[in-house]
């Protein structure tokens, strides 16, 4: 999508040097806008591990320009020490955030491609080519979210007698987390950019505040308007009729229907309910757990530190970025990243493949290959 | 309740000089305490106009001391000058913070009961009487709703096996909002100090952070086991079975039994039904409004600036308190301060004079003067 004006992605190659990954830092957003290049395989694996780059779509887009990085670092002599020396550099990739399934699928999916292929030259092309394809699926499928999603947008703003749409989100499932387009937000752009009128109302999202920092700041760059609000907004702007829709991203979805995503999106999906406000989760086939039915008891919720609860990054008036305690010294914090929002709560998934309701037997229809 | 082991409460004469009130800057808190002198009757109306004090128990209880200092600031000589004056600082102090019914109400009670005695000083003897019943009577409110509402405490304990009971609170409506006590907190200190052994949830409050900066601050200075969290976590917990109960404060209860109270209580609320876990408003009698029966559609919400959603104030490392913005420089944000809870997702009203349910037929059975 555009920052101020100029098209982006997440992630692309140097224009004048293939050698070279280039970025955005994103734990500087929305403070600053810093474009960082990516030489070697070690700051690859520093890149997803500090954060600079975050979110499923991207991680695994990192991992997979990560392996061509790995295949010019190689030996280049002999196949077996070049392809040795591929598999140590995704052993290493893989564990800068384990519980990241598009980073191992990533990986995997490299060195399936470039053994296929029998001499260095073509396996350094494959290389190439295949990050540019894992690229290229993730903002392919993002997009697809969009061209399914803007109905339900449409379907609203031609029953509303051509007023904004008002679109309520949670957290940033938006470009910066895949290569383009986002998951929520793909519907929102594909109806901005084909000009229906839409303002989306940002959810914070503490402790990370990814809503308020990440969100934000991709809405306003593409020229999207948008409101941040506290978490504990939402309820009130739904009963007060200031919600028309609600979009959320998801980190797993059961074969029930069941999703698990940042924290809170269950307090929004329960408003929604009392309020009568439809309330879709978009993904990518990707994010769907086929293995799994009940999502409450089943999907496992990471417990992070507590400092993300206890302190704050910002800017100082004089434009210096510092972090503040917020809370008192001696007061213990507690910080789940996750919750799991029950499907009988969820009006409709968005998919890539086309927009179901949130049941096995919808979903399995969706995905028949999954039966 | 106690700081460091001392008893306070959040106002007090000055134990050597009677012409000097006491209170604490609550703006500092938790990352300072510090006891403000009040000496004269702007020195009064700023701490209430500024804040160092707010909650509607304390402001009512700040305004009636504000009162005295009236008195002894009036024309000493003449009756009808020292009674004028005294009206002109209750106007004064009235305009402070003109929506706390509390505020208004305690300057009226001085004035009639200035009025009834004759002479100056009689006049002022009164004054100093009435501003020790304003506040004796709110903390005696407070410590009557802790008596009805430990019994919610106790019936949980006796239940779950002499297990922790874990409750979830919102916002501050603890023992600094009010005299002492608190409302919402007063049920949980009565368990503590009788030995029960309680764990509070601190929702941090989202913007104002008056859960993460004061109800933190209070539970740790008595003693009471609690953790921070997220706004967004409190549906989480509640799948998981890790919350006995919720006790909320409010601001303006309708007979029908809807409580307005801070931001994002109506989401827990709705958390809790869909968990079962029970839900509770406590509240004393002055926060009734009889004269309303929808709270959704009668009761007004205040929308505030939006820089307390935009900044976030802290310590840096070094100790000290700063502010830092937190959103990207151009998205605008939104701010409303309260939401209304409808009373079906209220299990019951914690009053001074029971305990009872959030139906207008409950609450004028208890109130049976207000049919």
């Amino acid at each position: 999508m555009n920052i101020d004006g100029k098209h982006y992605r997440t992630i692309w190659l140097h224009p004048h040097n293939r050698a070279v990954i280039q970025i955005i830092d994103q734990r500087l957003l929305p403070h600053e806008f810093k474009i960082v290049d990516l030489t070697t395989v070690a700051e690859v694996a520093h890149a997803i591990k500090a954060m600079l780059v975050r979110g499923a779509g991207l991680i695994g887009a990192t991992a997979g320009y990560g392996m061509v990085l790995a295949a010019l670092e190689a030996p280049q002599h002999d196949r077996a020490a070049f392809l040795e020396s591929l598999a140590r550099a995704g052993e290493f990739l893989s564990a800068t955030r384990p519980t990241a399934v598009n980073l191992a699928y990533a990986v995997q999916r490299q060195l399936t491609a470039i053994r296929a292929v029998e001499t260095i030259p073509s396996m350094l092309d494959m290389a190439y080519q295949t990050a540019a394809l894992i690229a290229d699926e993730d903002a392919d499928f993002c997009r697809r979210i969009g061209e399914q999603g803007i109905a339900l947008i449409e379907k609203i703003y031609a029953h509303n007698g051509g007023k904004t749409v008002n679109i309520l989100t949670h957290c940033n499932a938006g470009w910066l987390a895949f290569v383009d387009y986002g998951s929520a937000t793909a519907p929102i752009y594909a109806a901005h950019d084909k000009g229906i009128p839409v303002h989306v109302w940002v959810d914070e999202t503490r402790p990370r505040n990814q809503g308020a920092r990440l969100t934000a700041w991709e809405l306003g760059q593409h020229g999207v308007p948008h409101t941040i609000i506290a978490d504990n907004v939402g309820g009130h702007l739904m009963q007060h009729h200031q919600v028309d829709l609600v979009i959320t991203g998801a980190d797993r979805v059961t074969r029930s229907g069941d999703a698990a995503n940042k924290i809170g999106t269950y307090l929004k999906a329960l408003a929604a309910k009392d309020n009568a406000v439809p309330f879709y989760v978009a993904l990518p086939s990707s994010t769907f757990d086929f293995a799994l039915r009940d999502g409450v008891r089943e999907i496992p919720i990471e417990e992070r530190g507590a400092d993300e609860v206890m302190y704050m990054d910002g800017v100082l008036s004089d434009g210096t970025v510092t972090t503040i305690r917020i809370t008192p010294a001696d007061s213990p914090a507690a910080n789940y990243g996750f919750d799991v929002t029950p499907a009988r709560l969820i009006t409709g998934l968005i998919t890539e493949r086309g927009i179901c309701d949130a049941n096995e037997a919808a979903i399995t229809a969706l995905y028949s290959e999954k039966v």
